[in-house]
């Protein structure tokens, strides 16, 4: 039963909205919905932190029962305000959640920020009413922040929209750090640890289950933002994953690092996600992919990620990636103890230049001349001088990239530290200072504050930080690449393609198309025909069962390999043919012949289309190894030939194929030549490509080329225009 | 020129030690040579700091040049104080350092403390020098701890008898945490750290350079001291490595856990440990094998190692190893993001049984009863009784062994922190609390320092402190196991053994004797008599040329494989003599004419004798796998069936040997067996054994057997009595 007023509460298309993002962020004036003297409440939080935290602009305290709220005038209603509020900020019990809505919408407020929870996290009744305030939202051309958010710290216009006891810290340092973040309270306490530690932000904004505001409306915003230089995302699910890695490359031309956590690694951090924020995570693997490829630093500590922020805000930037670290500290355990951490952290120390062992040498004994540097080998008196040369001469040095402080207790611990600040903004590299003890090391922390320099306060965090600049500069060295380039003869599409789960034939004819080198054997109908087929291709052969029911043929004992002779093939044939019967009853499509072919590695070659983010391309070990190295690349398609060959580099079984240990080297450039083919087809099929495997990928020495030997697929059908 | 004082400088024999260790470390007086009022200077930070942390014995400042220090009557020498010393204190220059210790051994103090560095860590003549020092003190039978430490914080007696700036932190806390530290600035800083966390101590001693007292001297010392409930170690070199693990039994014995952090785990590392100490790290992989044989926990991080020593003193202990963890937070972003660190961290969520699932079920939507467990799910109003209900439910999990909470910004965090405590008291499974905000989180953070109960600042310092509680359980879970059997027929030696670099087939008879199974194969003088040789043995064979100068015959092609008939021997045996020739004039001793043997894997099984630390058995997964891989298994020999079993159980081969994917199980039975047998062979060579390898082990199907079908082998001639 439709009535015109609620034909307009639904329009099918929503109309102009009525204030842009930037005016959400940082609006000219703020409502507050169940406004109240007592800071216990959600409401009564936001007025204290819009006064406390000195917001500009003006407050509306909506509260029916009072007549001022904190000396400002209230109202009893969002309509009662002298001026329809640029946001209102509404933590109200869901039960009157649409009534609020409706009425904002009805007075003509620019945007809605919902604290309020329990909406689509809680289940369908929830996701119901979600639907609803969104839809009265956006009949309005009201933007909608949350629902189930903590808003918006604005510290650069001094604008806290938020209940978060995070701001409890007093007055924020402004800096260059913008943040979006699907959990408010993983955002407050995040932000609260950075602020602990010096670190300065620009705009934090909590997107929670993003019905209408999502995680790539605040990065495109940040991006754009002059006041934020690195951007940090916490990551449950993004609801328009296809704008993400566009934008990551819009941050990257603008030089704004981008520090990434998403949640979802594991399984259950995906389940924890979807009860969090209703977020699908997705596949971690290829998000992962896309941040690499368009270079932002995927972490897995939040708390690694903000402090890595305040480094890349505070410090200068790595040159490059791949670079050493030089390790300084006073106390000969502590150097050991932290060099012997690199490894794990994935980082390594640097190899000195001629020149700087020569600088080392004036200070202290040959002997000591090596990384990690213990100072206290320094010759008597020249503590001081000893630290600025050495460190001057590693920031000079062609392989050194950063240098690390662990400080431990000395005499002299602040002076001490107060000596880096100058030397690292002089050196123009970064360089990390933990001051590694207690409450005593508190002098040392202080004046590295007052140097507006970061202090860590474990080794264990540096490295964290280390390994996320090394990401940093990985992802900027990716800048400026050429597009890729289709190799000749990779495509097009054949005509006509088939859809389902195809045959190993079809799969094979398909890669063939793009150039990827088969081997595709003959059908044969009877144990006579495979005979005849095999002397017409050449024993030894292989014979498979074909059936489009059947993913893995060995699974089920439908290949049999290295088949010598004739009488070898018949009593393979008679076998695979009962098997082929057993395993997928009437669903045979005969049995293959195919030539043995030999190759002195395996490779999987794998591609698919990842909903949102695109199509993929993956290699790794195959065969037997491929379980026990779970050792496989994935890069978003189509790759450059550079691309997939630094996938082969970092496979662990890269040593089998670059020659290792006297052995000849394989084909690696046919194994990648493949790849990049793969990757085209994948591009070009695009959505209608489920997956596709070629496994094994048989490699053989340099020039002798490689050759698909087993291959699957599945493919949807073409969607009808 | 010796002259009869020179004599009596350098006995023989040590004499009869004029006080017992414990007096060292809780001396009853105190002689500080070098006092001074100037705290600048290290005898003037003695000083204060015996006074300021209430030293209750007496204490004789010796200057010159003073009448009095800090009120205390001053002496010009050790000689002129009112009564010998227990402990002289020396932060002298190197230079008057002999003299020092000469005067303290004639006036009969007991033992000094020897803070003076640059003796033997600088090099060959400061190891001259700490040489004179140490027989001065040794000629008068005077302990000496040092040179190169910074002394002793004996937090139970209140005796600080150190130079170090971590004792500015005031009043240190006793509690059960000794140490014994190779780094006297590392040792003060950790005091610091878990001072700064709540932590109490017992007693901590630095060793240094370890002329004399050494670390097991520490290490027995906390074993047997009542003070005490958890030794944590830092090791740069072990001076009496045997004396290492039998301490480490007992500590285990006496139900005290030891937490070890060990330089040298990297190449640089090593090399800082050296130059730090002169201390020779020796192998990494031994020493961390006799750690978890014995019972100890090895940790890479100092940090971790003392928040873990404090979790271990403070909290209860893990029931056992391998069980599950519950993370429980107010932050669906908090639970996620530590959910996804765990796998990384080597650990696991609990699974929850029936019984935990209904608790929850009681406080939350069905949605959510999932762990990670997010609080902010709970239902109206059921806060605090359900945080403690679900909490009591996973302290009486079967899966579950520890509770994590990492609290993010919320209200009431130190109400809600406080409930923390007595319910893991009443569990008793150890409760990790990170407070994860920055200066916000104080007053929860002060609440739990009232409550005598840790707090971690990070999630990434919780993770790497449950990771040593599951070691400790591990390590706890070891105690009591009998003493490993000898197998039938292992063994004993056979009489005349060779030495040097065995033949291949002189280390296959040596397995053989350990009923090791073998493919020994027949030697053959020439190309004729190698083809009667595999007429005899049955085709295909091996060929294989035989030098005691190559290690590794595959390297020099003196290796051929799957000879079919006569013709192909022929050609492989010119072939191979030639290379044999070529590889290694002069030294051939023939060719090996050997059955192919088939295995469905290959291991490696090694065992050496590790200096110090004793006969050690390796497995891993051989042939080319082994260097990608990278997968073995080090333990002391001889092996228990069990514990050889359980190394298979721990390489990323064993899917393989156990049948993964409808592949047959092989014959790790077998395999265990061989490496149960090498351990024995090993354990029974002793000091001889400087390496033994069987590579490969070719694996058959379970029951079908083992064979090593290559060896080698390097021993030392007999010691002569």
């Amino acid at each position: 039963m439709l009535g015109a007023e609620d034909t307009d509460k639904t329009p099918t298309m929503p109309q102009a909205d009525r204030i842009p993002l930037a005016r959400l962020i940082g609006p000219r004036s703020v409502a507050v919905v169940g406004a109240s003297e007592d800071v216990g409440k959600f409401g009564g939080r936001v007025v204290h932190y819009l006064l406390g935290h000195g917001f500009p602009g003006r407050i509306f305290p909506i509260n029916p029962n009072r007549r001022t709220i904190r000396g400002l005038p209230a109202y009893p209603s969002v309509a009662a305000a002298p001026e329809p509020a640029d946001v209102a900020v509404l933590a109200v019990p869901a039960v009157s959640l649409l009534g609020q809505v409706e009425e904002c919408a009805a007075s003509g407020v620019g945007a809605c920020i919902v604290i309020t929870g329990k909406l689509a996290d809680a289940g369908p009744a929830g996701a119901a009413l979600q639907d609803q305030v969104l839809a009265a939202a956006r009949a309005a051309g009201m933007r909608l922040l949350g629902p189930n958010c903590l808003g918006v710290f604005n510290v650069a216009a001094s604008a806290m929209l938020s209940s978060s006891l995070a701001l409890e810290a007093g007055p924020l340092r402004r800096g260059g750090i913008g943040m979006a973040s699907q959990s408010g309270a993983l955002m407050g306490t995040l932000v609260s640890l950075g602020h602990s530690h010096g670190a300065g932000f620009s705009r934090c904004v909590s997107v929670g289950n993003q019905a209408d505001v999502e995680l790539c409306d605040i990065l495109e915003f940040l991006v754009e933002d002059p006041d934020t230089r690195v951007v940090t995302l916490y990551v449950e699910g993004l609801r328009e994953p296809a704008r993400f890695a566009p934008l990551l490359r819009r941050a990257r031309e603008a030089g704004k690092p981008v520090l990434c956590v998403k949640a979802g690694r594991s399984a259950a951090g995906a389940q924890a996600a979807r009860s969090h924020t209703a977020s699908l995570a997705g596949s971690f693997e290829a998000f992962a992919a896309v941040c690499r490829d368009a270079g932002a630093a995927l972490l897995d500590d939040p708390a690694a990620m903000v402090l890595a922020a305040d480094a890349l805000d505070r410090l200068p930037r790595l040159p490059r990636a791949g670079m050493g670290v030089a390790v300084v500290a006073s106390s000969g355990g502590s150097t050991a103890a932290t060099a012997d951490m690199l490894p794990g952290a994935g980082l390594r120390l640097g190899a000195m230049s001629d020149g700087t062992r020569a600088v080392l040498r004036r200070f202290m004994p040959e002997s000591h001349v090596h990384l990690p540097l213990d100072t206290g080998a320094f010759h008597d008196g020249v503590g001081e001088a000893g630290m600025r040369e050495c460190v001057r001469a590693f920031m000079a040095d062609p392989d050194i990239g950063a240098v690390l402080v662990p400080m431990t207790t000395q005499p002299a611990m602040a002076e001490r530290a107060a000596l880096l600040p100058p030397l690292c903004r002089e050196g123009g590299r970064p360089l990390l200072y933990a001051m590694t003890a207690g409450e005593v090391g508190d002098a040392a922390r202080r004046r590295m504050r007052e140097a507006d320099f970061p202090c860590f306060d474990r080794v264990s965090d540096a490295l964290a930080v280390l390994r996320a600049l090394e990401a940093e500069a990985a992802g900027r060295g990716r800048a400026g690449l050429p597009p890729p380039e289709r190799p000749p003869g990779a495509g097009p599409l054949p005509p006509g393609l088939p859809s389902g789960a195809l045959t190993e034939d079809e799969a094979k004819r398909l890669a063939a198309a793009y150039g990827i080198p088969v081997a595709r054997g003959l059908s044969a109908d009877g144990a006579e025909g495979a005979v005849s087929a095999a002397r017409r291709i050449g024993f030894p052969v292989a014979l498979k069962g074909v059936s489009r029911a059947v993913a893995h043929k060995s699974d089920f004992g439908l290949v049999r390999l290295n088949l010598d002779d004739a009488e070898a093939v018949r009593a393979a044939f008679a076998d695979v043919a009962a098997r082929l019967d057993a395993a997928a009853p009437g669903t045979g499509e005969g049995v293959l012949v195919q030539k043995m072919a030999r190759g002195e590695a395996e490779l999987i070659l794998g591609a698919r289309h990842e909903p949102g983010l695109g199509p993929m391309a993956l290699v790794g070990a195959g065969g037997t190894l491929a379980e026990l190295l779970a050792d496989t690349a994935l890069a978003p398609a189509p790759l450059r030939a550079e691309d997939a060959m630094a996938m082969l580099r970092g496979l662990r079984l890269w040593p089998v194929l670059d020659g290792a240990r006297g052995r000849p080297a394989l084909d690696a450039a046919a194994a990648a030549d493949a790849l990049v083919r793969l990757s085209w087809l994948a591009a070009d099929l695009g959505e209608r490509l489920v997956e596709l495997d070629l496994n094994p990928l048989l490699l053989r020495a340099a020039g002798a080329g490689a050759v698909a030997v087993d291959a699957r697929a599945t493919l949807l059908p073409e969607a009808t225009p």
